[in-house]
């Protein structure tokens, strides 16, 4: 369930362009307006703001933004009004870019959208870096990191709840010599986590569990700093339970030594209109404190007001 | 260019429908009638006359054909009117269900139709068939026919005509180097040709000739009966001149011994609608005779009559 909250009358897109553009004009910015509108309208409705605003003033919002604002706020108000499609193509293309720990987001994107939400995101890609997110993932990685995101990222899965219990028999078992083997980047188990529906290898993982004793992420860690299987571990729960890799994401980024803003940003503004409500769950249960204190005490200012307008704190 | 011929003026889908109906009942079945009719109809028109038939008589007009028509007059007639997503979603899924030479279909589909075509057989797919096209591949192949053909089939490749000149020199090389080393399953070769845009590989491969002074699959071709190796040529061809590709599986396809039918029905029915005229044009330089001539020496009765409609002889 999402967390974003939107009025229940919405004022027109011009009024929204207006008041934005008031917002910008004069003496310094008025930061409280931007988000008192901007993170309050879903994405068809800040979509339709851009094109208004782009209309009426020449300007496409994201620019009169990018001049306004700046740091964390700005960062953040940015991904958020991006549309989810040229969201994700935007933070994939960011990730190419990256160190190697940015490989996470490129799993992320690949692992908890919808097939057909992952569908536009790449056309997004296309449209707007005129390559392929595959080509500049491929060229981007190597090795065995290649070898599961290009397939993770490729994939067109199907989305049933149809599920094979024959098969899940047969591949939990593949995986499971596999892993014996220590061949975690063998062929087979890149195969079923990249090619199966994710009720598929739910089942899969479900009897691998029941036959042979130990939760696969269990037996994926002979090494905890091997950092291959760190991001198999992740994929796996990326698709299993997205709102428990989430809630971990938020809280590494919470606790970490100063904060990482790059990480609060990108679960809070892509989850706000998702599960964030379910993540909110996961993070109180885990860390025992409201995700919207953990944010207030680790965040300050106009970036906190917007994380915690989009988490659902506050009144739309 | 397609060779499809529609008329100029075209009955309604409820005229055809009507007509087709007719043309099933009493003492034998019409199949001269079928044929004027469905063989000079474009996709949109046949998917329509397609459902004002069931609505109408209560019945799917393919069940209806299936049961009036036998042999390779009725494959050809149901794979011709079966939409192109649903029918390269049939070919496909047959494909995984025979011997290892249908690899090269697999292949075809992924490399001959434009991203989005693609796209929505992986969509038709899922309907179908309750599964990812890609699960199934990946599932039915193996070693290096699967390592290049998942790829292959999952990329969303960028389909502008920008031409990076820089990167088309420094794949080359990579190319050349894998080459030189006998690496022909490397992983660099599988990520440049299955991730690239058609444009980009072209350039790549142009620049590979001018360079190392030999086309890339005349380097390809240490041993003739290496079965990778072929795929990999025939791939390297769809991805460049499909028009060759396709004439070369025409070309097998009747010289056989008996005919490949499969084939034969396969090229004529998937490429009437996109680029059969520059297919016959290849044909006919290739082999000194016009691909009518050919089929028409090599096929018979109402199976020669439909191919030789849907390659654009007789009268609309």
């Amino acid at each position: 369930m999402a967390t974003l909250k939107v009025p229940s009358s919405v004022p027109s897109p011009a009024e929204d362009a207006e008041q934005l553009h008031k917002a910008f004009l004069g003496w310094g910015t008025n930061e409280a307006l931007i988000i008192s509108i901007l993170a309050h309208r879903n994405g068809a409705q800040r979509a339709l703001i851009r094109k208004t605003y782009n209309e009426a003033f020449g300007e496409d919002l994201l620019t009169s933004l990018d001049k306004e604002l700046s740091s964390d706020f700005e960062r953040a108000i940015l991904v958020w009004t991006l549309e989810p499609a040229e969201r994700d193509a935007f933070l994939a293309n960011e990730s190419t870019k990256r160190l190697t720990s940015s490989n996470w987001v490129i799993m992320e994107i690949a692992c908890t959208r919808s097939s057909i939400d992952l569908f536009k995101a790449k056309q997004a890609y296309h449209a707007r870096f005129k390559k392929s997110m595959e080509e500049d993932v491929a060229h981007h990685t190597s090795g065995d990191f290649r070898k599961l995101l290009v397939p993770l990222l490729s994939a067109f899965r199907y989305e049933g709840d149809e599920v094979n219990m024959r098969l899940a028999k047969s591949e939990a078992k593949i995986l499971r010599d596999k892993i014996s083997d220590k061949a975690y980047n063998d062929d087979e188990i890149i195969r079923i986590l990249t090619t199966r529906s994710k009720a598929q290898i739910n089942a899969t993982l479900n009897h691998y569990n029941n036959e042979f004793g130990n939760a696969i992420n269990k037996d994926l860690k002979p090494d905890s700093n091997d950092e291959f299987l760190k991001l198999l571990r992740a994929t796996i729960k990326c698709l299993t339970s997205p709102e428990k890799y989430f809630e971990k994401v938020l809280r590494l980024a919470i606790n970490k030594q100063g904060t990482d803003e790059w990480a609060l940003t990108r679960v809070v503004t892509t989850r706000a209109e998702v599960d964030m409500e379910r993540v909110k769950e996961e993070y109180h249960k885990r860390n025992s404190i409201p995700l919207e204190r953990a944010i207030a005490g680790d965040t300050s200012g106009d970036y906190e007001k917007m994380l915690l307008a989009l988490i659902g704190h506050g009144d739309a």
